[in-house]
């Protein structure tokens, strides 16, 4: 057997010692080391197994650090990451005070650009580009390598419609493999397929007309080919852009075979790739299956109702409308603007729209919900998943701005369900017609409920729109939840020898407040605790400080909720609990409180 | 004399009446009509000038308001405003309760989606044409015109993708001027001009690759060429394109040659073109020019500097730095979220990026501020021109949200000078390294403070972060205001005859609160006054109340500012009375407040 070689790279400098015949055991050793421990540790698969060869080129064929890469997204930076001095520490990828699952310059000077949502890099390497040329630097290379799913978001293309008329030196390498988590769509993918199997008579025009110098589309698995590619590119100045073409969760054959599963499998056998089952019996079903099978059921029913993910169909559970009902669920790729106004423009014309978004993408369309939608009064509904602290995926990902960020719009409902059961009866309120739009939160993940009290579709209970629930009464204090956190309230009281003292009022409604119970609340505790999966900072807290102002009351108002910084990586317990709003946390602090 | 037509017309039925050749006068009497208001009640001229003949002919060939037509943007509407039921009120356009200035669904059945921002027009029509599909309405047309400029941004980008994978009825009408406010930009336009002039060896590629029944360029203002593509295209189902070139400002020699100033010239000759210049001897400086001159002025003692806008180098005053520093000022065109990461990539580069978007389009790069500048910490330098209200352009372009949905993001620092000094101040310490991003949000319009006072540049003031300043000792009340409302409450203690009682506080600095401030107010006054021009959800009152309820101060709060419904067009006067933020509805409440 062959020496190892990888275990003597500690950053690219040893990279670039070797012989280019022995980047191919480098490939070898690479991907076997991300499948290893992504086996073990979970993360994202399919995506790092793609572009190995890709890193391993770019590492040895350009000088960096001092020549600058961006990954767009950067699920596909494993490789990169364990090339460049975090190989050791690799095991401890999306763990709390691990290696980061995205590049991220506090990391590392590797990683030049934090990355996480799409279609950036190439707005941010045209950046550094332009930079360098003003400082004096002509020779610096500035390379953004973006999927095929994410070049075709509207960012993608701005940055491409400026570079093309600069003499900056960016490259903008398209690593095409025609899906990105779940398959490519569009226009654009369909010529991008037209180009790699030849039969686009004009071939590669979009680009070239956009002033680039295209070459490609190359083998992006076959080291000759791409070293004496990027070898070429180096010399030429200007905006350039090579197509590769790469096949996702390469080198594992499950991986290849079965895309959207391995894009991040989970556990599963190194060797085999077969996927470690857990035992689902039992549990509550995720927030996204109770979405995706009541969407299904309602839409069944009702002719006018319409499905739209950006992107996501097997995430938010779209798919088993996709499936079923094809013409009314539509996946329109990494595009929230395009989404929320089609959305907006379907509902002009009487359909109900369900606008599946996850909470930290909707940020990407804020001003089309302001202004397409709310502006317009139209009853858009928009489902955003993923709200709240969402574990492992880190900074980039928390949806924890939602709720203050929502609340300054006029005409929007803000929901946020306590449960499953309260998620599906408020997918069926919506489509009774609320005149409004609304925005319904709800967290990654599972429910609270045994699986059978919710897969009982059809009997729904339309939910009066405004009040709060009193989940529980008490003598001293009164805790104002919002959304599933308060089921952390729920057991914390349980735990609590002084849990009489608490009254527990879940406000679902964040908007509009329900004044009545508020006033009630207010009129009755001296002491108030409100608490959220959102960030203090004009959030639901602050909105029950408005009520107060506003009605002279002068109670004690304590704000529990998402402090005024960044939350890293770690799982949802750890984070809750850095932010003091997990039962641990919230047993104690009640301890402290009464009596 | 011809009798007169256009007076006839109540709606496009009465045009359909007319014969073809009828409706070159047709045209010749709108745009006189056009001018003639414009001339006198002010708005924008240019951009309907060139769409007259489009206008009609979209009219005449297809069956409005069953076929569904979406202006992008709207600027080019008026002339769809007065053949649609309006032609008798125009003459109220952008005043308080009068016509909007843009396309608006509650003011007429013709104006089938609200517009003002720009590159929406795709997405909604596709959303109305699948809509209509579904419903089994096969013939409707669902037409969106959208301009150069427009069709260059991301979410236009977004809208072709998807539509050209669709079988929907749509037409999208580029109409091509090559200029938006300002020259169009990138290398679309680039590509665009190349196929007018016929130098493109593969015409028009780009929309075809995108899978579009392309047509054109013809010329938009030969009504036999258009109306004969028009009928042709009605036939044809599916996503089609047509590709017009026009001339903005067309048939006003003086608008046709300084397209820049005739956008949206304010009053002017109906018969010369000759615009009123107001005299503005000893009136202040505008903040926009205060904003350009100083930048310019920085720029050239500090080579890192850096001016960005996406598509207003006139209404920033950027273009003074692009004239004199073209190397170091870019117009990204209307891309905002490019400009944000661009802006992002120059700076972790080392350079001194302004970033200069107007407070409404802001809303469009809200997740690259938070994801790609605010998450790393980068110290870009955001100045939101136009925040607060606007006047006339209406709801789509208040700048009322910032305040609100940025205090929600960490490492911010969001300041708003009460004045030209502290705008130029803080301009000038930004560049000397604050080591986090910054927001700077000034209003449209002139300041307060005579013209000399702020023209002498070079006399800057580093302004230390985060303290409040003291502007008026008081014995009962403290008015805290943030940003040039505070302009409001000097003037209205000026009239109060118990103006003794009202200290007042400027907190430019509204993250960092001054807590140290903050403290002593609570502690000294018993009821407390905050105001702003953004919303009052989450904004700077709701920051005060956050304190207060952190450190347990039962001081009564009353918060002023915009309330939780969306403002219309007026002027900025007008509508702060709405608001009671006007310096008489202070008056009135100060009276009332004290002894």
């Amino acid at each position: 057997m062959k020496s190892d070689l990888l275990s003597n790279i500690y950053n690219p400098a040893d990279l670039r010692l070797l012989k280019e015949e022995q980047l191919i055991q480098v490939a070898q050793e690479l991907r076997q080391f991300i499948i290893d421990i992504v086996s073990v540790k979970e993360g994202h698969l399919g995506a790092s197994l793609g572009v190995v060869e890709l890193t391993i080129a770019l590492h040895y064929v350009f000088n960096t650090p001092d020549d600058l890469l961006v990954w767009d997204v950067g699920h596909q930076a494993y490789g990169h990451k364990i090339l460049t001095e975090r190989r050791e520490n690799f095991h401890t990828n999306r763990q709390i005070d691990g290696v980061s699952g995205f590049p991220k310059r506090s990391e590392s000077i590797y990683d030049t650009f934090g990355v996480g949502h799409s279609s950036t890099s190439i707005s941010a390497a045209l950046g550094m580009a332009i930079a360098s040329k003003l400082k004096g630097d002509f020779e610096k290379e500035h390379v953004a390598v973006i999927g095929d799913a994410s070049i075709a978001s509207g960012m993608a293309f701005e940055g491409l419609n400026h570079a093309g008329v600069t003499d900056a030196n960016i490259l903008v390498i398209l690593n095409d493999n025609a899906i990105g988590i779940d398959p490519s769509v569009g226009a654009l993918k369909k010529y991008l397929t037209a180009v790699k199997n030849g039969k686009n008579p004009k071939q590669n025009n979009i680009i070239k007309s956009l002033n680039f110098d295209y070459s490609g589309p190359i083998d992006g698995h076959d080291f000759p080919t791409l070293i004496k590619e990027l070898n070429r590119l180096k010399k030429i100045k200007g905006p350039k852009f090579l197509h590769i073409v790469t096949t996702k969760g390469k080198g594992l054959q499950q991986a290849e075979e079965n895309q959207v599963k391995y894009h991040a499998p989970g556990k599963f056998d190194a060797s085999t790739g077969e996927i470690h089952l857990k035992s689902e019996e039992n549990l509550p079903p995720k927030y996204q299956d109770v979405f995706g099978l009541t969407i299904l059921d309602l839409a069944k029913k009702n002719e006018k109702i319409i499905g739209i993910t950006p992107a996501m169909p097997s995430g938010s559970s779209l798919k088993f409308m996709m499936d079923e009902l094809p013409e009314r669920a539509f996946d329109v790729g990494i595009a929230e603007q395009h989404a929320v106004t089609l959305a907006a423009g379907m509902a002009t014309q009487g359909m109900i729209v369900y606008c599946n978004i996850y909470s930290t993408f909707l940020q990407r369309a804020y001003d089309q919900v302001i202004h397409d939608v709310a502006l317009q009064n139209l009853p858009v509904i928009f489902c955003l998943d993923r709200a709240g602290l969402v574990g492992e995926d880190g900074a980039t990902h928390h949806g924890v701005f939602d709720i203050a960020y929502l609340r300054a719009i006029p005409n929007i409902i803000i929901y946020a369900p306590l449960n499953e059961i309260e998620l599906q009866n408020i997918l069926y309120t919506a489509q009774l017609g609320l005149n409004h739009p609304i925005a319904i939160r709800y967290p990654r993940g599972r429910g609270v409920l045994p699986k059978w009290e919710v897969e009982n579709f059809g009997h729904y209970e339309k939910i009066e729109i405004g009040p709060a629930k009193c989940l529980k009464d008490g003598t001293e204090i009164a805790v104002l939840s919002t959304g599933t956190i308060g089921n952390n309230v729920i057991e914390a009281l349980k735990e609590c020898s002084n849990s009489d003292s608490f009254a527990h009022y879940s406000f679902s409604f964040i908007k509009p407040l329900d004044i009545n119970t508020l006033k009630h609340i207010f009129s009755t505790f001296e002491q108030i605790i409100t608490i959220e999966d959102g960030v203090k900072n004009g959030g639901f807290g602050s909105a029950v400080l408005e009520y107060a102002a506003a009605n002279n009351f002068k109670n004690n108002i304590e704000i529990l909720g998402i402090p005024d910084h960044f939350i890293e990586h770690g799982s949802v317990l750890q984070l809750q609990h850095l932010c003091k709003i997990d039962v641990k946390s919230l047993i104690n602090l009640f301890s402290n409180r009464s009596k």
